[in-house]
């Protein structure tokens, strides 16, 4: 491996190791209606950012390079098969700026290269320990388990703060939390010890996704890469919106009555404390992630933090 | 286990076994969106004849039966998920004699719960060799690609024996070859000596889907639980009238285009010599089936030999 200047240097270069290695996944020709919307799928601009954090928590543990790039790349399947299955559920028409596979094709193809994609995460594991095996399905069907409570909380207001958590948790905390685990435990933690990597990963994503709904409301457009204030006006439950419902039940009914707008809400959640608390849950779960890192040793903390940082400050 | 009367009693009480160790799966309460419909799929009439063959296969080969059980139970979740996407893309309304998971719920139900079981499957082989997590992969794979095979012949008047061979086989074959292959490398046979007992799940396979067609034509509206001649007129591929069209293309196109009953197929088939050949072409598989046999003790042979023989008899 050449010298690394920065860390941006090194996310860089594992971001090109990881499309090689994701381009040498073994694809069949045939049949082109399972195999063409998979490298269609696996072509497109993904950011990579979880199998990049398989190789950042590998190399702090010394894990060995092959087995984590197996690793990493099992994760981007699995998560592009979540993606791809999610795009139908949710009838989203564009990914990563191109049309989705059901777009594209249809939901047939869409449904079967979603499980071929799943199937080849499960083949690139054969080989590694079979803890790994397990805890890549048994977060799964975590992820599973988010998006059935996400399909569930769809039009129903009753969902409280505490039900959100454990919905985003499983939808994108515990992907993120598989993460980290996996470079532990391939560098040969034990299950104990690789579970602080995965409270890391999970509580990153947690703030991550808390964060998403506060930038829908007070963050910048240009950034965002969507309008402002589009998922409340879809209805969907955000966690600023439940932290208003949860605070005042009949204040919030009486003002989303009256079709606010985005500097209605702005106003709305500063008079009501609602954008500090907020601000106050994302930063616990920040230091709930920065904690799971201290069963690293210190000099070796450095890139995990960094890539922390660079989540959160959505510089990727 | 007590003592075993016969073939058949044997086949009861396996069966009886399976739907318990079905009912002992580990799903959880909630969330009800992901969960409910998967235990009304497992709670469904199918006949097990997957899991039963990983049984009598095991025994064939003095596996452990805790290990088959685990086994098995893998193989009916992986074939149930089969099932609810294929339900899905193939627009069918019923199975089992119950609404098929879209019909009950919706889609993104179907999509989300098919996915569950197979991660469920995948969790229950956790513990068995990797071999056996390969193997159950690979297959998983070919049943994709089958599916992708199925979807791409609809509406191909061009499709030729040895295509729609491969396509049955990949769909249908591998995975009750699959099965048998199971119980071969649990009980310790090694990759190669477990691929006769593959071979012998493959080619029953292909001769029961053969023969399948084949009763479409020949056979007993009764007993087959559908009416004769139905997938002829969906327009659906089946061998016999792929084995007409490949024999004479011109003379099968002029007869079909005057909306035959099924009398004129009968008739048709008969005198062009159709049904000989299917016929041979259903014993070729059999007795290809039998062939993969032969890597077993003789005295431990007879119950697999007579799954067989049940099978094609369609006694179950």
């Amino acid at each position: 491996m050449p010298a690394i200047s920065s860390f941006q240097d090194h996310i860089t270069f594992l971001k090109g190791e990881i499309e090689k290695a994701l381009m040498k996944v073994p694809i069949h020709e045939t049949p082109r209606y399972l195999y063409e919307p998979i490298k269609y799928v696996l072509s497109g601009k993904g950011k990579r950012l979880r199998p990049i954090l398989v190789h950042l928590s590998g190399q702090a543990h010394d894990a060995d390079p092959a087995d984590l790039m197996k690793a990493a790349i099992a994760v981007e399947l699995l998560h592009n098969f979540s993606l791809v299955h999610d795009d139908i559920m949710d009838g989203d028409e564009t990914r990563h700026g191109q049309p989705t596979v059901h777009q594209q094709w249809d939901e047939s193809t869409a449904i079967l290269s979603g499980d071929g994609l799943f199937v080849l995460s499960q083949l690139i594991l054969s080989g590694l320990p079979p803890i790994v095996h397990q805890r890549f399905n048994e977060v799964t069907l975590a992820v599973c388990e988010g998006q059935g409570m996400d399909k569930e909380f769809e039009h129903d207001s009753s969902i409280t703060m505490g039900q959100y958590l454990i919905m985003i948790g499983k939808k994108t905390g515990a992907l993120l939390g598989l993460c980290a685990e996996l470079g532990a435990l391939l560098g040969g933690r034990n299950k104990e010890e690789a579970h602080h990597l995965f409270e890391f990963g999970l509580n990153l994503g947690l703030a991550f996704q808390i964060q998403d709904d506060f930038l829908e409301i007070f963050g910048d457009e240009s950034t965002m890469g969507k309008s402002l204030g589009s998922d409340i006006r879809e209805g969907k439950q955000t966690a600023l919106t439940i932290l208003a419902r949860d605070k005042d039940p009949k204040g919030w009914d009486r003002f989303t009555s009256n079709s606010p707008s985005i500097s209605d809400y702005q106003s709305y959640f500063e008079a009501n404390k609602i954008q500090s608390e907020g601000e106050r849950v994302i930063n616990h779960y920040i230091d709930r992630a920065r904690r799971g890192l201290e069963v690293i040793q210190k000099e070796k903390q450095d890139h995990m933090n960094q890539f922390a940082t660079m989540i959160l400050n959505r510089k990727f």
